[in-house]
């Protein structure tokens, strides 16, 4: 689906922004970019901020018009700074990327237009859009580079359209599931648990911790840390394995002073 | 809120991406810009990238470690590739801002930590974090800019605790509602949690637990088994009072095997 998205930079002064938003895009799974009668070439400093998207600046295309540019798209998302002179359809970049993601479907192209480094879009060039979208900003510095913009929304894009995503993935799963990688060893059952937390109390109570007359808060906090942590059998032996040492070091300790075994 | 958020750039190379990161921390809302150890300075390379943002690199605060620049935070979160040897909390950018969401208003610190331009956060470096967050990407060009990754991490950070962006104020409230009820004690800081593991190391050496000469391992479960549970300020008290009791143990023990003292 994302093939079916172009950004299109009008009239870009910095050539390392063209790179830069190469890499962006490339990074977020885009590919077709289009340059409207640009300023800057695609020069040393723009395969240079690429990084190795140059694939993306080899295969630009360069076009004249903004017209030309987005000419067979149903869906053209102009990025603006908020106050207009006039009412506008005005999208998040989230609800932008839900646009697309309703629109690719039933088979319309979509452009993402980026307007000049110095002063965006002209409002001309604004009426050609189908849409506004707004990157929310500070209202007193609220010029972001252009190739940051195009990363904000090429990043919406991506979490709309690309539903297999990790992120998707994650989000999907519960709590458990979200670890990068599957967990390494099977969680405790709450036996072992149970069993880890009865050792527990006999050595606190050992070591002169615990006072047997008064142990409920204490083993209660101990049960809602290490629950909530959701230990695995290797971490709960661990912890019982360190419990042990404990008890044998307290049992050497006992013996010097004279225990009867 | 967000000044409650810090971004923590690790061994950075170029100074334009301290530039540019300035720039899209501001146009964020987000102010404070921790560098560790940099190899980049801040140079005019810096100041020309940062546009207007040059308050964020006047007060950059300069450390030399990690540990220094997360020790009073309660909640860390390392930026990371998607695979790792060991599973670790692992958020989106969404989740990462919806944890932070929840976490500040109970009174703690957060810091957003990125890694060097060439190979990111090493395994100990992420080892220190609470949480990992990945940022979706193309399989096969996976690296993000590090100043593009800061943007996008900044833009969820502002959706989550500044805009009434609905989507995120849902995600947030399924995450704040995990545990039922608001936590009674504010979480442990980094600088607290760092305390707790040196001492729990000691201790697991001194009991003959803990091998010094293979220590690696053993102690990188314990951080991630007690981060994961992200304790609060009462939890540290206690696992350290348990620890400090089994030293009493020892010492006792040791005295009476006739010890000098």
């Amino acid at each position: 689906m994302l093939d079916k998205i172009r950004i299109v930079m009008v009239n870009t002064t910095h050539s390392g922004n063209i790179g830069a938003a190469a890499r962006a895009m490339k990074n977020m799974g885009l590919s077709r970019l289009v340059l409207v009668d640009p300023i800057a070439s695609i020069d040393e400093d723009a395969i240079q901020r690429s990084s190795r998207a140059e694939d993306i600046l080899h295969n630009a295309v360069i076009v004249p018009t903004l017209e030309e540019a987005i000419a067979d798209c149903g869906l053209v998302i102009g990025t603006s700074a908020r106050s207009r002179h006039i009412p506008w359809p005005l999208m998040s970049p989230r609800q932008s990327a839900a646009k697309a993601a309703e629109m690719i479907p039933a088979g319309n192209e979509v452009a993402l237009v980026f307007g000049r480094e110095s002063r965006g879009l002209t409002n001309e060039e604004l009426h050609l859009c189908t849409a506004h979208v707004h990157i929310p900003t500070e209202e007193n510095f609220s010029s972001l580079n252009v190739a940051q913009a195009i990363q904000v929304l090429c990043y919406e894009m991506r979490l709309a359209l690309v539903t297999d995503d990790f992120r998707a993935q994650a989000e999907q799963e519960d709590e458990a599931g979200a670890w990068g990688v599957p967990w390494d060893y099977p969680l405790a059952t709450q036996g072992e648990l149970d069993g880890l937390f009865r050792h527990m109390e006999t050595v606190l109570i050992d070591i002169g911790f615990l006072d047997p007359d008064t142990p409920k808060q204490l083993m209660s906090r101990m049960r809602r840390l290490y629950q909530r942590a959701a230990p695995d059998k290797t971490e709960v032996n661990i912890l019982r394995g360190i419990l042990a040492a404990v008890q044998r070091q307290g049992a050497d300790g006992h013996k010097t002073q004279g225990d009867s075994e």
